[in-house]
Order: C-alpha cells, then sequence, then structure tokens
C-alpha cells in the first residue's frame, strides 16, 4: 500500500517506521518549520528509532495526496486546522483517514473522526488505530495488541489484515464512538495514577482501574456508544501502558504536578480532562476521578485532599 | 468487639495485628505443631510485623469460641477439615464467621462461604472479606480499599461500619458469589502475568487485563452471579497487587514457573485454575487464559507457545 503520514513526533513516526518495516511505501510529511522534520532530514533519526532510506520525507504537503492512504498522527486540539488548511485536498483526492491520537476536541467535544467529518462530510471515509503500547517496546520487539475502528467496515477490515504482524496484532473495532471516548479517556485515568504515584498512594491504583473503567463506561453509554469499550483494548487494556508504564505522559505529568515538579509541555490528558468535564455536564454523568483531576489540575484545589476524597466518598455500595 | 483470628500465615497475624490497632480484642489461633505459631509464642514477630501484647495468643481451639466474631484465614482447600473439626463448637455457639482467602474448592468447585454453609448450615451467618492489599504496603501505612459481603445484610453493616479506618476503606459487597469467584480467579490472571514478564511480554499485561476481566465475567453470569463483581475490587479492583506488584505470589510463581526456577511453595491460584477449569467444563462457558495457564502448569505445554497463541487467536472481534 502506499501510505502517507503527517506528523513526525513520536508516534506519528513510529507509525512510519512500522508501516514501512512490514512492506508499504511510505512517505513521511513534517512541516518546514518542524524541528523534529529537520532532524529527520539530516540524520533520520529521533531519540526512539532511525528511519530507512525506503521512507520518503517530504515538506510539501502535496506529495501525499496521491496515495492509498493518509494517517494523521498530530495533537487532536490542532486536527481541525490541518484538515481545514488542506480541505481542498482532501475532497478532491478523497484518500480515506486514518487518525492516531487520543483526544477530544475541547470547543465541540468532538471526537477525533467526527471532527473530520465535520469538516469533510459525513461520508467521508475515515477511522482510528488505538490501543496500548510505547514505541520504545515496539522498538525494543515487545509486541502488544491494539484495535482499528471506522464505521467504513471495509477500511477496517483491509487495514487489520494487512497491519498485523508478530509486533502489533490487530483487532477489528466494533464502535467508533466508544472506542474514541475510551482512547482519550485512559489519559486522565493515567494523570490520577501518576498522582497516587506522587504520594506513595500506588497501591490505590487498583481501585482506581475499577473505578475509572466504571465512570468512562457510564459517559460512552449515556453518549450513545457501546460501554463494553471502556474494558477493551482502548481503554483498560491501554492502563499497563498508560497507569504503570515509566514511559507514560500522562503519568508523568500526574507525578510530577503533584510533587510540584516542571515538566516539558502539557499531557495530552490535560486537555482531554476540560473536554471530559463539558461531556459530563452535557450528557449529565457523574465522572468522580475526572472531576478530581480537573479540579487539582485547572483549578489548584490541594491534591491529597481531593484524592483523600475521592476514595472516601460517602457512598460505601461498590455499584 | 472481641475477634478470633485463625490462622497465624502473613495475612491471619496482619488481619489480628490490624482489628487490634484499630480497638478490638484480638486473640490469635495457630495450631500448636505450627511453625509461625511457635514463632509468635517466641518473639510476636515474623517478618512483616510485630504484634503488640494487647493480642492474645492461644493454641486451644476452646478459647475462640467466647467471642462476637470469628475470622478463618487458612487456605482454601483446608477449610472443610478445619470446620468439620470443630463442627459442635461452631453449632453450639453459633458465632458468625468472615474468611479470608482467595480461593474454590477442587473437589466441589464450592466457594468459601458455600463450604461454611454446606457444613454448618444454610442460615449460619458468615461472609468473605476480600479485595486488594499486600500485608507488607499495609505495615508501612499505604493505605488501600477492600470489601465485605456476605448474605447476613446486618453482619455487612456492622462490620463495614466498624471495621474502616485510614488504612482500610471498607465498601458493602453487593454480590457474594461474584465477589468469591472474582477474588478466587485474579490468582490466575495474576499467574498468567507473572508468565508474561517471565517472558518480557509484560506490555500484554494490558490485553490481559481487558480479556481477563471479561473471561471471568462470563463465568460470574453463568453461575448466576452479578457479572459487575469482575470489574469491582474483588478482582480487577486487585490487579494492581496481583498482576502488578513485586509481592505477589501468583505473579512470581508464574514467572519462576516458566522461567524454570524453583518456588518454595505453590501459590493459591495454582489449585484455583484446576477449579475453574471444573467450573468452565460444568457451566459450559469458555475461559481462554485460564486454560492457558492450565495446559501450562497442569499439562506441561510449552509456555511460549501456548502465550503466543493466546494472543493471536483466530477471533479477530474485541467483542
Amino acid at each position: 500500500m502506499k501510505i502517507a503520514v503527517i506528523g513526525c513526533g513520536r508516534w506519528g513516526s513510529f507509525i512510519a517506521w512500522y508501516l514501512d518495516k512490514i512492506g508499504n511505501e511510505v512517505t513521511l510529511y513534517g512541516r518546514e518549520t518542524s524541528e523534529k522534520m529537520k532532524n529527520f532530514l539530516e540524520n533520520r533519526k529521533n531519540n526512539f528509532l532511525e528511519l530507512p532510506k525506503s521512507i520518503s520525507l517530504t515538506t510539501n504537503i502535496n506529495d501525499i495526496f496521491d496515495k492509498d492512504l493518509i494517517i494523521i498522527s498530530v495533537g487532536t486540539q490542532s486536527l481541525r486546522d490541518l484538515l481545514n488548511e488542506n480541505r481542498v485536498l482532501f475532497k478532491e483526492t478523497n484518500i480515506p483517514i486514518i487518525l492516531c491520537m487520543k483526544g477530544i476536541e475541547i470547543k465541540t467535544g468532538f471526537t477525533p473522526t467526527r471532527i473530520v467529518k465535520d469538516i469533510l462530510g459525513e461520508n467521508y471515509s475515515c477511522g482510528a488505530w488505538i490501543g496500548p503500547g510505547h514505541v520504545q517496546d515496539f522498538t525494543n520487539g515487545i509486541p502488544n495488541c491494539m484495535v482499528i475502528d471506522s464505521d467504513d467496515r471495509e477500511l477496517v477490515k483491509k487495514l487489520v489484515d494487512s497491519f498485523s504482524s508478530n509486533l502489533i496484532r490487530f483487532y477489528y473495532g466494533t464502535n467508533l464512538l466508544g472506542n474514541e471516548i475510551g482512547a482519550a479517556s485512559k489519559n486522565v485515568i493515567g494523570i490520577a495514577a501518576g498522582m497516587l504515584d506522587g504520594f506513595n498512594l500506588s497501591s490505590l491504583k487498583g481501585a482506581l482501574m475499577s473505578r475509572g473503567t466504571r465512570e468512562i463506561a457510564r459517559l460512552i453509554e449515556k453518549m450513545g456508544g457501546d460501554k463494553s469499550c471502556a474494558y477493551g483494548l482502548c481503554h483498560l487494556g491501554d492502563y499497563e501502558a498508560t497507569v504503570f508504564s515509566e514511559f507514560s505522559n500522562n503519568r508523568k505529568f500526574g507525578e510530577k504536578f503533584v510533587k510540584g515538579e516542571s515538566f516539558e509541555k502539557l499531557a495530552e490528558g490535560y486537555f482531554t480532562t476540560k473536554a471530559l468535564m463539558d461531556l459530563s455536564e452535557k450528557y449529565d454523568v457523574e465522572l468522580p476521578i475526572t472531576n478530581a483531576v480537573y479540579e487539582i489540575i485547572y483549578n489548584k484545589k490541594d491534591p491529597k485532599e481531593i484524592l483523600d476524597n475521592l476514595f472516601k466518598r460517602s457512598i460505601k455500595m461498590e455499584f
């Protein structure tokens, strides 16, 4: 398959590396002003991997519109602008889009594929590639399971069958909304996990997993999705990589935040927390963990007090 | 409350220590021949804690039948014999029993509370104290959430209200069968997790959690319990302590088993694996992870091959 990848960050460059490795013809696009792209153009390396010569590198967006598939790996909050800037080319070429990002647009509450449909039309073929895995593990040959989901079932079948390997075992997703909400929200649970680590309360991550899955299942159900996604690869299946892994950006962000340490940049879950709070109100569903994270990182409430209250809620019934 | 604890292993002695600490009058019973009991009688210590003078130690079973509550912490496979030996005293005194063990009796497929009812009668008041937590963490002041469940709702209310502290936050259990099956089976998932660790496949623990909860939910449902228990503190809520913790006996057993290293004694999950396989047949429910563990530890199949197959099953649909 001829595939273009937009976004040359850690994950975008890994996707290019992986799809090349399993036999596709891959072009990686990054903006001319991107430091990461300049780096790849100079020595084809970042801290995680080296891109083989077989991958074409380009800073010209026009180079990607003759492919069979376009994969986008940028921050969720930047997706709308990217699509708007290239709206005409997308509409003319009609190339299917796969989104590799885990977030919700703050100003609309939209999932990534809904942003695509909002700009390019309801029938535009697009999907999501989600699930657990860290670039650091994959490049060390450690395998994982992931999910591809889309309303375009032919696209799902084609990509799952063609992208599966011994390194990544893909599953057919069966509920796009549930999978996208599950994938985005696991970052918020990851921040909460980091906060527990920061207070030497890591043992409460068991209770966090039990209650985190439940609150996200409730939200997905209220939004009209399949709540079992909260217990699938996109969410619970991503907890190993998010709630426990040293590599998790969101977990690290939560830990550093409560310890008062500085962090290079805001984790994706920072934005998702705000977006989930809006959804919580819109769909009238209680999200106690998300709310706790929100109170700590947005309203600067005392984290220890908020976390203590979270696990000592007056509700004593488990279900 | 005047409370007797039967069983002076790691967990039984911790329970005595904890209940004394929060203001109960505690008697700890161990057999005269028990090395652990001899140790306590000599210096009141084990590797994890020191029992204060306020705790009475006894090797005379008659000493425990004037209490308000008897807590039993022995291996599930030994429970029937213990109850049978003291059947007359239990029936005469009718003291409520709380069971602190996570297992299923191999020869009957019974949960611990069902063994009590089998021997002491259907109306005998008994319950289960389950959920996450390692003695090593608790004695270091690291808190956790646990569950007490029983068909005797007054007993549940009384114990949850009286046992809760800043160290252990108790919740009212709402489905005894689901909670006992969930608690027992998490040890099997813990063995599988250790096996993944042993092969440097720890990243698959995300997928293991997602699929483990689902197979146990299916079993609980088929047995007539509330499947949401698989996602509650008794099972998923115990994964931090079982699937990830260095302290987990079952995880360590799985890791050592696939590495061919020797282990001191069989983990409780070893027996539960066999019991779950019988339940799987009796209730006609597929348990792929349990089955994989069974094939490896009972039938000595090649662990790498079995685990590879587990995560590459021909079923590609997530749900």
